[in-house]
């Protein structure tokens, strides 16, 4: 068997900074568990910008079609937000997506013991919360055409397009019923049916795949407004939420912040099999390129590193490596190591983006 | 001076029973108050579908483009499900919001004191919460063509349209700006501009209208994905929130979660005004028709009562009286008078919805 290719990509803000700390982590099980990988460094985002005049090169989108997996960490920043919106940072973690084909965005939601206390909602309306978000990536309103700013009668009108084939939904809403069966059969999904025909399609759609092929799982419907607030008001209710890119987009971000470790949490994005069965996969932090505080060795690298153990798992096959890694992660939070972003009180003395990662290897 | 005109429309479900108690409630400043109304009563929703077919009848419409105001209870229950996108009673709320053109959907989410420990969120992270959400209700995703279910190359295709103009977005922001004068003076408009062509425009649009007429007001974007997460996380940050149809459906509901209390929510729906000088308006609770408890005096019809108030303050400018109305309920709530919703252990035992209403006629 050949070796498997990684392609990293760091990108911008405090991307860098993390996926350095990811580096170290992937020698580690390259020394100690005989994994070894090809590993490619590239840009993306502004830094693609920089270089290149655009946010992700055609040597570059080429490459991650032929990775095995893609490990991203953050694009944006300030300089970028006058730039033409055809060339901000987000377009080229937008292309990735689109050309990758990456339907199924996974984001847990899961709630740190350690941590329970940080978040915003009650301890026991948090602890223990483990939830999966599972996105769609590559349509709805995000790609969907008519788009733009058009001049009409004297005014302009900006309009984007929410369009979604019955083929998109099937085979999203297979990777969440999938994802269900290994977790606690049940998905719960999201539209809007009672506003937005492509809703009723929606529904439509993930009850068939579930009458014909999951009858095993426990399915709900529920309109994306209440979903969000039931996932305020108690979200050990889910297990597994089906959703499309939009309503994802604002939904996995809200269960995120439930959480209250928006520094701690990975997400997976996956298409179709590869012909060497993997399938077509990247993975990155939920969180942003923040930056604020870029460059001081003060970001939490955990949401990559976790986002690496994802790759292990779905990418790789490696679910006992994955889960080692993941046990690892907990084990350093339990024992009160703390990135700034995880600190309660001003009394606590930080560990920086390193301190974590020798932290974490320390603990593997 | 004639008699203001105000059309009742209690709905379906446990809109009838707590618009009973507001009843009462108007009655009593009719008695007291020296505050008439000219009021006529009518069916919409399943209600409406019931007796002639469709979920608001012309005759209905016409009589609330006549109205001073517009006072509804809910609409929608479990035996209309089955029916057609466009008899569904759902259909005739929106025929209501756009014939009337009600573009400044005002919703509260406030935080009562008495109710704080209601939230699942941490006492201190929503006690004294005061924001206004002023959502845009009349275009967007909601109403842009094109829009349906077509079929292509062999399979069906959900179809919807989001479609803003500059027109209908500097209205809705000009609403907004003037509630933040009214109010400290803020406003967090959410779009996602790094997605959404419309989103750009709306940024656009909204930031022209700061700079020309409101520059008092202090004005800033944010994405809505990151907007609901700091909803979730320290919602006292925002004042007044500004933000189109479909993202005002969902982050108002996050909001409105995050009180605790959802049945003490009301809105208003707020258009041009007329030549009375009055704006077109419907006031509605947020909470819906809440089948499962119907007909049982188990609702309560604080967010009803606190609806009328909204009436009297934006249509009919009695601010004195509103407030006056607004005291009653914070003072009911505070000598702990609850209805099944409000009560937080099996021990206590819960007031009716009459009862609810017979304390806050006391409380007056
Ligand atoms: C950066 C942005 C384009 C992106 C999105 O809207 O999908 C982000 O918010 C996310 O959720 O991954
Ligand atoms: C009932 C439904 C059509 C409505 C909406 O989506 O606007 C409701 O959720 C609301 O927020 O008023």
């Amino acid at each position: 068997m050949t070796t498997p290719s990684l392609l990293i990509l760091p990108g911008d803000g405090i991307g860098p900074e993390v996926m350095a700390e990811v580096r170290r982590i992937i020698d580690w099980f390259g020394a100690r568990r005989g994994l070894t990988f090809d590993i490619t460094e590239d840009l993306v985002g502004g830094a693609a910008y920089d270089a290149h005049g655009v946010p992700l090169a055609d040597a570059t989108m080429a490459r991650a079609q032929q990775a095995d997996a893609v490990l991203l960490g953050a694009v944006g920043g300030p300089q970028y937000d006058t730039l033409d919106f055809s060339l901000k940072p987000e377009r080229g973690l937008l292309r990735l997506r689109k050309e990758m084909d990456l339907f199924a965005n996974l984001r847990p939601a899961q709630c740190f013991d350690a941590l329970a206390d940080f978040s915003s909602l009650k301890r026991d309306v948090v602890a223990g919360l483990d939830i999966m978000i599972v996105r769609e990536l590559t349509s709805g309103v995000y790609f969907g055409q008519p788009r733009g700013i058009v001049e009409e009668g004297g005014q302009r009108v900006g309009i984007n397009t929410q369009r979604y084939t019955e083929a998109e939904i099937d085979r999203v809403a297979r990777a969440a019923f999938e994802l269900a069966r290994k977790r606690n059969g049940k998905v719960c999904s999201m539209e809007k049916a009672n506003v937005m025909e492509s809703g009723i399609l929606w529904r439509d759609v993930v009850q068939a795949v579930h009458d014909a092929d999951y009858p095993d799982i426990d399915l709900s419907h529920m309109y994306a407004d209440a979903g969000g607030m039931q996932l305020c008001r108690w979200p050990k209710q889910f297990d597994v939420i089906l959703t499309d890119n939009l309503f994802g987009d604002l939904l996995s971000d809200v269960a995120a912040m439930l959480t209250g470790s928006l520094g701690m949490l990975p997400s997976a994005s996956l298409g179709a099999p590869m012909e060497n069965g993997r399938p077509k996969a990247m993975y990155e932090p939920v969180h942003g390129s923040a930056p604020d505080i870029a460059g001081q060795g003060k970001a939490n690298p955990c949401a990559c590193v976790l986002s690496f153990a994802m790759a292990l798992r779905y990418s790789f096959d490696q679910g006992a490596e994955a889960s080692r890694l993941e046990k690892a992660v907990e084990k350093v939070l339990a024992e009160g190591v703390r990135t700034v972003d995880l600190m309660q009180s001003e009394g606590e003395s930080p560990t920086s983006t390193q301190g974590m990662g020798d932290a974490i290897l320390a603990a593997l």
